[in-house]
Formats: C-alpha cells, structure tokens, sequence
C-alpha cells in the first residue's frame, strides 16, 4: 500500500477481489461442481463415522441443504472431532464410487470445539420436538430444517422484492414508531424510552403523543400511492394481542401493497394472485431442496402438497354471500355460523376444504364487520369492496380492499369510528388531488406456513415473540 | 368467468396481463419514448400554462423525475383545473418542434381537486423551507425534490439487497422486539402493551422481562453468521436519544453484515467499500436524473461533490495514533483533543477534510471507548480491530468490527459491564462450533445524506420521527 505524504494510507477496493487472493478465502459447498486439486472448506460437522483407518465427516456450511462428505485419515489430532464442531479441511476433491464429489482431505483443522458434556443441547441423530428447539433459538438453526427455512426466508424476500420492482413499484419504509392505531383495533404495543436507565432524566413525554408499534404502513402507503401510483412495503409489524395460538406472533413480516391501478376487487385480487403464483414459482425454482427438506423435517409425508394448487392453477372467487350459503349447509361444523360475523378458523378452513384446498379469494364483505377505511360498493352501501385470501393449513393470509375516496363518505366512517381528529391528515388526503387506490397486507410467516406446510407460525420465523417469550 | 357446480368461482391470472387489458390501464411517463397515436396517462399537474386558445399542462405521476407537457383546448370544463389536481388525460403523443414529446390531449378528466383557498399548504412555483414541509408529511412527497429522494431511496434498497445476493450472503431478519441492548448504552426505548386501551385486562408483564426496540441487529446476525457464514440485514433500528441534531433520528435504517470471512479488519473494509461503492453506481446509474434534481431542489450547486470520491476513487486508511497526530498538530478546531476519547463531529469532518473530502476509514481504536464485543489486538489488548468510515457532510456514516471470539476475553468483557448474565447467549456461541466473525452496520439515513448532500436527516427519510416528534 502507498502512504500519501503526511496523509492517510491509500486502499483500491476492487469489487472481484473481494472472494478471492485473500487468505481467509474458503469455498462454499454451494459451489462445488466438479473434481479440484486442491480446495479449502470451512463449515459445521453434522455427523461422523469412524472405520479402522479412516474417519468419514459430513460437513455443512449452511449455503445449501447438502453436506459434503470428507474422508480423513485417522491419527490423533482428528480423534477430538465432534459433532457440532467448526473445522476447516483442505484437500483434493474427488468423484467416489456413487458418483457424488467428496474431500479427500490433506489436513483437517479443529476451529471451535462442540461439547454436549459442556452443555449443547443437540445430540447427533436425534430427533426434538419444536417446542424443545424453541428453547435454544441461538443454536436452533444449526438444526437442517431451520437452517433450510432461513434460506427460503431469504429467497422469499429476494422475490418478493424483484416481483414488485420488475412491476415499477416503489419500495417505500413505512414506519415502525407511529401516532395512530390502522385497523382501530387496540391491541397495540406503546413506546417510551427506558427512564430507569436514564438517571437524572426528567420522565416527560417523549414525543409529545402517544407513540405505538405500526400494526400496519396502509395509511402511510396511501400517502405515497398519492405521489407514485404504485407502492409497496415489506417490513415487520406488532400486535399487542394476548394470544399463543399456533398462528399469531408479536412481531410478524407484511408484504404491503397500495395501487391507484386497482379500480374493482377483482384487479386486486389479479395483483395479489400474480405476486403470491411469482413468489412461489420463484422458490420452487430456486429453493427445491430447501423446501424438501424442510417438509422432510417436519415430517410432511405428501412434501409437494399446498403448492400444487398455488402455482400455475387457478384461484377460487366467492362472496361472502355465497360462503354463507355454504356455510349454512354445512352439518359438520362445530362453530355456529352468525350471518354478518367474521368467520372462524374453523369455518375459514372448510371453504378452502370445500373447493378442494384451492386458495379462495371472499370477496363483497359487510362493512360493519370490516374496518373504517374500505369503500363501500355503489350499489350496497352496507358491502364493502374487499376480500380475504384463505389458504390450506392457515385460513386468512392476505386480506385487501379499495380505500373509501369519497372525502362524506369517509368524514362519516371516520366520525363513527371516534377516530376524525387523529386521523384529520388521513381525509386531507382525500381533498387535495386525491385518486382511488386499493391495496393488500399479506402476512409473509402465514404464507411460509401454507407453503412449507408449518403447523405452528413461531416455527417460520428465526426469533420468534409471543406472550411471556422474548428472549435474546 | 366460468362457474364450477356448487362451488366457487375459477379466476385465472396470468402475469403478463396485469398492466394490460385491464380498463384501469394507463401509461407511466418514464416509459414514454416514442409517439403514439392513442395514449392514457394519469397524474397530477405541476404547473399550468393559459394562452389564447390552448392550455399548456405539466403533469407528473411520480414514475420519474421529468413531467410530461399537455396541450389542451380551452374550454369551460378545463377551466376548473388547478395547480396540484389529479386527472385522466387521452390523445395522441407527438413530438413538438423541440423535439421532446407532448401529450395532443383530446380529453381531458378531472379527479380530484386541490384548491389552495381550502387550506393545500403549497402554492405553484413558490419555495419552501425543510422546516415547513417537514410540518406537511402526509403531502411533502408531492415536492419534487422529496418525490425523487422516494425514489432514490426506493433504488438504494434493491442495489443493498442486490449487492448482498450477488455475493451469497442470507437475509435475515433480526427481531425489533429484543431483551438486549446491544451497544450497552442505556438509550433504549421500552415496550409494553397500551394498558389504557386494554379495558379489564390486567396489567402485567406482557414479555416476562423488559422487551427493547432493537439499537442493532449484530448479536443476531452473530447466531445466523455462525451457521451461513455471510448473513445480512437490513431494517429499522431505534434511539431514544434526547437530540435534536441534525444527524440524529428516533426511528433510522441500518445495513448490517456478519462474516466469517472477515480475518483482519482489512477485510472488513474491504467488504464495506465494495458495498459502498456499488451501491453508489448503481444509484449514479439508474437514478442521475433524481440525483441531480434532489440536489438541485436543495439549492447545492455543486451538483456531483462527494459522489466523485465516492466512486471508483480509493478511499483512505488511518490509524487512530495517526488520526490523533493530526489533531494535535492543528490549530483550526474549536473542540480540544483529548487522547483515547471518542472523535468530535467536527473532528471527524476535520479528518476528512484533511484528506482532500475523501471517505476515511479510522482503525484500530482504543478499547476502552469502544463496546464490549470488539476483538483485541492480538498484540496489543488495548487496541481493537475496529473501524469507523467517516464521510463528508455527516462524519461517521458505519462502524464495524471484528468480534471478540475467545471465550475467557469475552467472558472478561461482559462482566466488566455487567452484562454476563443477560448474555449468556451471546457468551455461549463461542462454546459451540464457534467460528471468527466480523462485521459492520451502516447508517442508511446517513449515506444518503453523504450521497445527496442533504444537511438535515430528517430530510432524507420520508417519516422521521425524532424528540417530539411522532406524527401520522
């Protein structure tokens, strides 16, 4: 390196060099494609098997689903191998006899010890149950199912991205820290700072307002669908409700999207359907054995189910209406169906059973049972244009309407939801060139639940929170 | 659409259909290249024009940075458009004797009115200061100069994610709700339920311990590092600082990675330049025209500084002994320099300036004013491998570090700030298969201010939320 006179010393970054010439580089197991002289690997020993002269080692690096198989020759140093140890292994990559590629390796190097004496929780070919696992959320995605649910995590969020850019959406961030309660609900986390580190400090009120954890960015997506036509948003949302059922987190992943394009129910629906067909495409090409692997985990028999009828296939439309009809006919339902009420899981759950687990977009709900800010249809002022997608395994995943644009119509529903003065800049928008727009809030753990066929949601996120559990 | 016997109906998508055919169809102004005989775009009007016979229209849709040119015959219906309404307009695309290309409109629609006498706070062709517009945030996006930050914020986000998958690295998404404080500095915001909103429910402890909004996802990412080797995040992150400074804000965007690649703090820099300088590109390649509008908008003159010693150039090296070299030596700076202590702002900026207004990256810090997690020096434990990147405009724009791994050093550090207990997690990665790693996390806010030369950050986000502040 040079040192300019009396300045600092000069570096080039070049972007190529970044993998290469350095003497921490190392290869991914992804990578490998055919027999080298000479390789350097550095990853996870996921099982050992000792023979008389040599010692068989699976290694994983978490960049794929597959370990790699490195033959070593046994003699002292190898002996403190354990499962769960980190090691690197250098060598000639070779075809064995089954035609796989495996590391013949020249030395094998000990980086971290693994010792289930000094306390790790996993033993080598042992199955645990989840809720055991949960308990180690630091070690848990050294277990293959999670660590295949993390790739697909990531591949997830990589598509979902690219749907939206390759249709000109603009990536907005919403924010997390806000004034006011969408859906109206209650059930919202507030936010102070933490007086008790903070000596001396006069406890006051920190933004002035009450500040709560977004439980949607609709209403602030609504602003920039006013600017750009289209938006979208993908970030983690709250809800401070008291529930430990096996589909509700703390803190969850919405995919959010607000659209003037959407002038019916239906052009929602269409976006929603292409992006949820997309998303799914996108991982079944790029993620098979991930989530083969990760139903194999679970232990899914049928490890292609669910998907089938998402990709490629159509989607089913039904009203409300006629899912009470349905409903109504129906003996084998224990939970009662109240006409005008939200539907139960249970009852979610049939109708998609009853169109032969098709995903099924229920469309025309009535307004009271829907929140303040959907537009009422023309010719029905007490149906509102919206739907809820419910999906195999889950039910509700995704829900959308179009937002009441008429400034009456929404001054009164916002009136009779005592919601008129905080949300004064929320009308504005309907007064100073307003356009209609629609838009959907897809819950991302729900839909990897549908997809990898996940019974309990705190299973398809990395650090889950629910009541009583937020550790780390 | 087809009907099933008894069922629902079959609705099928198709991808490509989604923009077309649909009587919700219009044309974006960023994809206007060539005449047309017969074209529909919908937008709001910027500026409008009245002459004898014709009216001459500037419509934007927010799909970029130049507005498309109207032309329409006057007649009573025309006269009610105003500065800042929506409308639909129809007709032919033709190229005026400029050769740029205007809209022949042969219809023109008004949607929704904007009227300056019923309280829209802005009027054409008239400036206005951050501090007012900062007061309008559900219609600031409507400025241009905002409009094309959305953009190029929008832009960034996909080149962050782009670069990370280029190079392998997962996306992880490390939890806002934690129990930890990362950084140990007390400024943390609590969580809690809104009891008052909870009627009848008891107040209690909703987590079982205190839950934080997170100030870093690196203890995180360290679990996921330990097994992908490459991870990344990207997401907001929380202060509950008391300032009002112009570089600070309640609620900003973090870029964070975690390596095991990393061996030296050479390498790190190495990482974070690359990243740097990609993003930059691909900013300065798909997005020069909102650039230089953004710029523009915020009256600098010099419309490409900081970005050329951003791109290509190198950046600089320095040590932290040398850093302190330069302070002692100067008789310019109003704050004294004190050895072993953290740099002032205007010491940072004095570093850069000092280096000809290139990014400088300052290694190799003392310990003892850095967090409990940085590695020591293997021969000096006073020292850690660490560094800040300062920047013009902002100073320290990412900071990173390699990660103490030794389990008795770490073991040492946490109880010396009584941190072991609450932290046995993080302590305990190094027991099991632990692996070196390093890391960094960059101020996304705070680049965008070096890109754009924007003073204030509360400017370059589209809802700040800082001390007192919690609107929408």
């Amino acid at each position: 390196m040079l040192r300019l006179k009396g300045k600092a010393e000069l570096f080039k970054f070049c972007l190529n060099s970044l993998n290469k010439g350095h003497r921490s580089a190392f290869h991914r197991i992804a990578d490998i494609k055919e027999e080298c002289k000479q390789i350097s690997i550095k990853g996870w020993v996921t099982s050992l098997r000792k023979m008389k002269e040599y010692i068989f080692l699976d290694l994983n690096d978490g960049s794929c689903s597959k370990p790699l198989q490195i033959v070593v020759q046994k003699d002292n140093k190898i002996k403190a191998l354990q499962f769960g140890c980190s090691i690197e292994a250098e060598g000639e990559l070779v075809k064995n006899k089954n035609g796989q590629l495996e590391l013949k390796a020249s030395d094998v190097r000990l980086i971290g010890q693994c010792n289930i004496d000094d306390g790790y929780p996993f033993a080598p070919r042992k199955h645990y149950s989840n809720d055991y696992m949960r308990q180690y959320l630091h070690l848990r995605l050294r277990n293959n199912g999670f660590a295949a649910l993390s790739r697909i995590r990531g591949a997830a969020t990589t598509a979902i991205h690219n749907f939206f850019n390759t249709h000109n959406y603009i990536n907005i961030h919403t924010p997390v820290l806000t004034s006011n309660d969408c859906e109206g609900a209650g059930e919202v986390f507030l936010v102070e700072p933490d007086y008790e580190t903070k000596k001396g400090e006069k406890k006051e009120c920190f933004f002035d307002n009450k500040a709560f954890l977004t439980v949607s960015g609709q209403l602030h997506l609504e602003v920039a669908a006013r600017c750009f036509h289209k938006v979208y948003t993908f970030g983690p949302t709250f809800r401070a409700e008291n529930s430990k059922s096996r589909l509700h987190l703390s803190e969850f992943y919405m995919v959010e999207a607000e659209t003037a394009l959407a002038q019916s129910t239906e052009d929602l629906v269409h976006c929603v359907g292409s992006m949820f067909q997309y998303v799914t495409k996108y991982l079944l090409e790029n993620c098979s054995e991930d989530i083969y692997l990760s139903r194999k985990e679970i232990g899914d028999k049928d490890l292609t189910s669910n998907l089938e009828n998402v990709v490629d296939k159509p989607f089913c439309i039904m009203s409300y209406d006629e899912v009470c009809n349905v409903l109504k006919g129906s003996k084998k339902l224990k939970t009662k169906f109240v006409p005008n009420m939200p539907l139960t899981k249970e009852q979610e759950l049939f109708i998609v059973e009853h169109n032969d687990k098709y995903p099924v977009f229920v469309i025309d709900w009535p307004a009271e049972i829907k929140p303040f800010y959907m537009k009422s249809k023309d010719n029905d002022e007490n149906r509102v244009m919206a739907f809820d997608l419910l999906c195999p395994n889950v039910g509700e995943v995704c829900g959308g309407s179009l937002r009441e644009d008429d400034y009456g119509m929404l001054q009164k529903k916002l009136e009779d939801a005592g919601m008129a003065e905080r949300l004064a800049w929320y009308l504005e928008l309907r007064k100073f060139g307003n356009v209609l727009t629609g838009g959907f809030g897809l819950g991302f753990e729900r839909y990897l639940q549908v997809l990898l066929n996940i019974l309990n949601i705190k299973d398809s996120i990395l650090f889950p929170r629910w009541p009583h559990n937020c550790k780390m």
